[in-house]
């Protein structure tokens, strides 16, 4: 027996003779606010009844803490993921915990191996936005973790126990793409990363708007990864449509530099000759001339709630996992304008 | 004595018996290549001699090794920090280590508390790049770290055995400001960070250049943060001199974002009415209109050297320590153009 399974086994001798859950044992011993008088008398009765000191357990069980959480994250050098990063770092910084971040270089064998790392360094819990949802080997590793789990974004098997912080991508592109539409715009093309639920969400969202105003579906979604060069090569077989689309949704901000790069080299004039909208706003759409429209949500936001879903499950282990969706909001700016005559739709108000 | 206290115990005596480097048994225990048949001989005789089982003190040193980095960083959120990062990761986890990524959040005392945290976790060694240089508890903590460190882009005390990675921010300030004198600018402003050496070094390619030129010191350095703020309220002061700047160089890209968030509010045109050279290159200034003239660096290749230099002396810890200075170079674009009436200079060619 390891010393920790010794520590694990001395909890576990008093909460079974006390008749408690292991959890409630941990709070009595580390001073949890949330212990009633009477379970707190029950569980000290039941560590002195076994002759195990209090004070050594309780250290015990601050030791077994190893007060850090693990990031799996499919590509940190994507400003986007800094900034969840940062949010969740700050959060959980405050409430004493350390976050060590990994970089899985968008490869999904580099997704497992960090939750293999960090079980084998017994961070307290995860948080994670893993390259691909179905990593069969990811996945079994995930339902095996001890401490609570926090996926950002993505759609996971119910066999990992893990709460989820979600964006509302679905909502915020139905609204840009209803604002083409209301504009004239019919041939919309939008270009997707892999098949994750953000690329599914704003497929759907898209699909929604051109539903909602009774429309054929005359759009082209261009699914492929999260990367300028996919950007930028969708970029150019959208351009070489017979039927040439007159506005373009890029569905990250990689996706969105790679593609603007394209539309500069072929002197293509943003607003004027094609309607272009980004997802999450970065410098370079801000700053763009003209200003790109843009769907926007709190990245730093998504990082605070994934880090407050996990710090409540690090208090009490029992609580089952939460679902938090957070909003997308578009903003229209002077990047969408009505098609003009190379385009192909039939211009109408709706 | 710890088993670890004892696992060392164990090599030290063969090392101490043989009369060779505990750098030798470790090499030789774990197969490296760059062993002298000669030294093997010599390091497994006494280890026999000793009684010790080759085989288990070969796994103790394995296990004695967590085959994990750390990196603590001023602020992943800006995306230099990302590519550097990205850098190091891939080359790391091609030699079969993992990093582990601490963000600072620009805050001293978490640059010290997460070294803390990687010495508790025994990380193989540790890169860094600090949010302050003068940080007295964080430079006692890296002089008792065990393992290899390599520090980027700052200036430490000797007291640290630590590697370097150096970027030449010197010369390439000095060519864009020789290049903004060549066109006839005299009133040259420069924003830079808090004191650590990018800062200092771009503030001497400055001076460089005017000293080159046989010119008078008609420039103005804002010191302050690597800070977006920072960026706009010095730009903000900048603007209000009594004798109004010609051209700015703005030394960061967290720097420029806000101070072209300034000048665009203002409505002044980029070129025509200030010209304007940033550091590091990113999609809002390779994109904005104009093109944003560059003094630009790789920062992947950054993060690839700190990477290689501390595998060095990961395979061999009685390496000295190693200093690398990679180079920087200015990229003229349309942001940067002859000053026009308003300046203050004497326009001349030198």
């Amino acid at each position: 027996m390891t010393r920790l399974e010794r520590r694990r086994s001395g909890m576990r001798d008093v909460a079974e003779r006390a008749g408690v859950a292991m959890s409630s044992v941990s709070r009595v011993l580390s001073d949890h606010p949330d212990v009633s008088p009477a379970m707190r008398e029950r569980v000290l009765a039941t560590v002195n009844e076994l002759g195990y000191q209090p004070d050594l357990l309780a250290q015990s069980l601050r030791r077994n803490e190893t007060r850090s959480i693990g990031f799996v994250g499919a590509d940190i050098s994507n400003p986007l993921l800094a900034h969840i990063v940062r949010g969740a770092e700050t959060t959980l910084t405050e409430a004493g915990y350390s976050l060590l971040v990994t970089n899985s270089l968008n490869q999904p064998e580099l997704d497992l191996r960090h939750v293999q790392l960090f079980e084998q360094r017994r961070t307290d819990g995860l948080i994670l936005l893993p390259v691909r949802e179905r990593n069969r080997p990811l996945i079994e590793e995930l339902a095996q973790f001890e401490g609570p789990i926090v996926v950002i974004d993505r759609n996971i098997p119910a066999s990992v126990n893990a709460s989820r912080v979600l964006s509302d991508h679905r909502a915020g592109v139905q609204t840009a793409v209803e604002y083409l539409l209301d504009m004239g715009h019919r041939r919309i093309g939008l270009i997707t990363g892999q098949r994750v639920r953000p690329s599914a969400e704003r497929r759907a969202g898209l699909e929604d708007a051109f539903a909602a105003r009774g429309l054929q579906k005359t759009y082209v979604v261009h699914p492929g990864a999260y990367t300028e060069e996919h950007g930028g090569e969708a970029m150019r077989q959208l351009l070489e449509l017979d039927d040439p689309l007159t506005a373009v949704i890029a569905g990250s901000n990689q996706i969105t530099i790679g593609a603007l790069r394209v539309l500069h080299e072929r002197g293509i004039s943003i607003g004027p000759e094609l309607s272009f909208i980004s997802c999450d706003d970065v410098a370079a759409t801000e700053l763009h001339a003209p200003p790109i429209a843009v769907v926007i949500r709190d990245p730093t936001e998504l990082g605070t709630q994934a880090a407050r879903l996990l710090l409540k499950r690090l208090r009490d282990p029992d609580l089952p996992p939460e679902h938090v969706v957070l909003p997308t909001r578009f903003v229209p700016r002077a990047s969408c304008v009505p098609p003009q005559a190379m385009g192909a739709g039939q211009p109408s108000a709706a």
